[in-house]
């Protein structure tokens, strides 16, 4: 048993030498804290003999971007081990492999990925990823089936979801996403240009009844073991390949919020698009790529999700005729709502995204600003009527051809 | 801590002997062992020198239905005692007082009701409960309120949603319930007379569709902390009080489950009512009654919940306008559904109720399953679409209404 401390890169390299692995006796290690999150220490330990290195993470018992008035349980350290182990399980080479953990110092070591890019930034320098989508769908489909009460037994699901229980990381999503956008809060964060678009948000009533039902299939809808922050800047890649990473909010819940995430992202960059192409056929191009990503991470993971329930799936009653259909449409439904929902608090809510605020013109970044929100709110209004991709497409453009500024 | 080992008489009233109280030190104490359930022991203890008695209920490791190869968690005897505990916190004097409990030895010590008479027996004897539905109305509205997003802090929940995570009872339900009344099983149990019905039950697609969908609510759908068990036989009464017991399948689970349960065996008595009666303007009283009994526990538990989400609502978003509308209508048409989906097992599966076994007649105990199926059925297929008790009234009317044998 350790007492917690946070670490210093010193503490670090000491864990590092103690390792079976991958280090040789004669290592020259150098430690650097590479950690841009807000609540983690992240340090990259390289061997200057070899090309050998490791990532350890540590979590805070505190959330940075408010100072240490936000305290957080370090549970979520040994929930994000433990997923990570789940996921390299059901999805191999999808995530970091974990090497060693100590629950107590609330630390993961685990393999390091520099060779790829996180995506938001690769999708910033104008990086293409033309297997994104099959990698994503792929392991969205895998580990939300597995973990679901369609494709893992139901009793072993309710022990995991009790080992899963973390409030503290909910309760983030909860306030930031399905609540504060939505009302006066201190912690939103938005321009004084776009006040009006934030002043319709804590009025619209229509928006709030939808948000309502959204937060309330997050706070209860128990379906299955979600990353639960997927974001791009949670997933690493290069061409080739795909890893998620940084899967601490994990815990049971409804299986569109993670596949509402992806879109979502995707979204706002398509939506910062405008301000970063002064080219038309270039900036049409590239959109096209974004929207066709769009298009094909849902394409894949229904198709990957709907041959699991071909061929693996546990539940008796789940063969009920018509029952997938409904069950594939209630995904896609939330996965719609969820996207919206991540969308609008992206502008006005704590956390930024990079894609929108590093666009420099103000001009440029407050359209961008209020076409993200046109999206979003289109796509929580609308998500209980949506059926397929292609009208989740159509909502979006016209919910942009809607925009005047 | 002690070791567990299942008491015999003997053992209880040396317990009993150790307790602060209620028993006086020259008390004279007997025993008697009056458990007909199917999972524990019940001891019943006097003091027949004063008016004093006690129950101590203690869980067996496995289920005597079917011997000893049907294994169970002691766990639940925890869960039992817990719930008690708050639900008695919640509505005092509606359950049993806990006065002493030892989880290793998976016993509760509690207040004695045997002044009380269980519900289901009451009701066959002809008993009337004018109180009933106010007070089953209240302690459903209270307990599910409370425990819920809607009426309690979110985080604790979240903690409290681990602490009664239940997988052995919850199996019992999922296979006896959601299951095997839909398929050949050996736990299945009917008579010959009805092969027919059965076989329906088992070819019957539209069914199956709407079984799959109320099994997957009860799977994933952490709504409020259910008893879990709410039928008749889990409720002592006098036509003063109502006194729930046995929660010993408490969850985390969607509220229409409890609600539902209420009124399956409402439903379930009144369909067994025939049988019991050859004058046929004391039937039709008595169905009256029974079937005013259904409609005004949906109306207090829908008044009474109403009222607390005016007066004790703590989620900041479910003042949306519409929200609190569609989650009633939402909760009454799961309510709706599981007591369909209660009354079809308990004639072909492997629990039946004594309102419908005791019928000596053989074609009017026939006839008694044939109405309940036709009534479980309906509900079930017409759920989704219920809008109000009278609907639900008018459902139960008309498959009656549909019998012929």
């Amino acid at each position: 048993m350790s007492q917690y401390h946070p670490f210093t890169p010193q503490d670090a390299i000491e864990l590092a030498k103690t390792l079976p692995g991958p280090f040789a006796a004669d290592a020259n290690l150098e430690c650097r804290e590479i950690g841009d999150g807000n609540l983690n220490l992240v340090f990259h330990i390289t061997d200057q003999n070899a090309d050998k290195s490791i990532i350890i993470k540590q979590a805070l018992p505190y959330a940075k971007v408010v100072g240490e008035s936000w305290p957080l349980s370090l549970v979520r350290a040994r929930i994000e081990r433990e997923i990570l182990q789940e996921e390299y399980r059901l999805c191999p080479g999808m995530v970091p492999e974990v090497y060693h953990y100590d629950d107590d110092l609330a630390l993961t070591v685990m393999e390091d990925l520099s060779d790829h890019v996180i995506m938001r930034k690769g999708l910033i320098d104008g990086g293409t990823y033309p297997l994104f989508a099959q990698h994503i769908g792929e392991f969205m489909a895998r580990t939300l089936f597995f973990t679901s009460d369609l494709g893992m037994n139901q009793q072993l699901k309710k022990e995991k979801q009790g080992r899963f229980v973390n409030p503290d990381q909910c309760k983030i999503t909860e306030d930031l996403i399905f609540d504060e956008p939505y009302r006066i809060a201190e912690k939103n964060n938005y321009e004084p240009s776009i006040e009006d678009e934030a002043e319709a948000l804590r009025t619209d009533g229509e928006l709030h009844l939808e948000v309502a039902l959204l937060r309330e299939k997050f706070l209860t809808h128990g379906q299955a073991l979600l990353h639960g922050d997927l974001h791009t800047g949670s997933i690493f890649v290069t061409p080739e390949s795909t890893k998620v990473i940084d899967p601490e909010f994990a815990y049971f819940g409804p299986m569109g919020f993670d596949v509402g995430a992806v879109l979502a992202n995707l979204l706002l960059h398509y939506a910062s698009l405008p301000g970063r192409f002064q080219d038309q056929t270039a900036l049409h191009e590239r959109e096209t790529i974004l929207l066709n990503m769009v298009r094909d991470v849902w394409t894949e993971f229904e198709s990957r999700f709907r041959s699991l329930w071909a061929s693996d799936l546990v539940d008796p009653m789940a063969k009920a005729p018509g029952y997938e259909d409904l069950y594939v449409q209630q995904l896609f439904r939330d996965t719609a709502g969820f996207a919206g929902a991540k969308m609008v608090r992206r502008i006005v809510g704590l956390a930024h995204v990079a894609d929108i605020d590093t666009i420099e013109d103000a001009t440029e970044r407050e359209r961008a600003q209020r076409k993200t929100l046109a999206i979003g709110k289109a796509l929580i209004k609308r998500n209980r009527n949506l059926n397929t991709i292609g009208e989740l497409l159509d909502t979006v453009a016209t919910a942009v051809s809607s925009i005047k500024i």
